[in-house]
């Protein structure tokens, strides 16, 4: 099913969903600005994701600005994502979502983030 | 394409996403935290969401105890979602959202949440 979008929604937080709101998104992010993994390998190998769905998720979040995409080596030619300010102002977001899964998710949401 | 769990995951942000991280589920929360539409029609209506998707979305939110389904009329039999301390403690993160989209997407993200 494609889902709808939102970006027609005069609301921030629609707003906001179209950019970052699709399953895996956030741990992409947490991936590069929490735990400083910025190599598509690296990423892809954390989070146990699918390769092409990686591709997709990375490609939007650069759309969007939220990460640059840097060649960091020619050959094989391999790829690292680099947070700009935009994404590292979605820290808080994180944030916000790791406190409430300590408070409100069973264990094993029980770990820390960092 | 069916998405993968984060239940297993020992991260509070996965954890978190297992619970709302589907598409919509943020902005549903938001017609009943902040715009105070807990009935089934009035959500909706408002959102445009398709009716098996947003009863899909619910039932989740149920499950999960963040919401309390109630009947408020017999004939026909309609029923209201009522917010718990948990959808309640989910306001920072949509304030969150907010703050991010306002910041930095472009219009039409420039409306108020409220």
């Amino acid at each position: 099913m494609k889902r709808k979008s939102f970006r027609e929604m005069e609301c921030p937080i629609a707003q906001t969903l179209e950019v970052v709101g699709e399953w895996w998104t956030p741990l992409i992010l947490r991936e590069v600005l929490i735990r400083d993994r910025t190599k598509f390998d690296e990423i892809q190998n954390a989070l146990g994701i699918a390769p092409t769905v990686l591709a997709n998720r990375l490609s939007t979040l650069v759309s969007h600005g939220l990460l640059e995409r840097r060649r960091y080596t020619h050959s094989p030619e391999r790829f690292e994502y680099v947070s700009t300010a935009s994404a590292r102002d979605f820290r808080p977001v994180l944030d916000e979502l790791a406190r409430w899964g300590e408070k409100w998710t069973p264990s094993p949401g029980q770990g820390s983030p960092n």
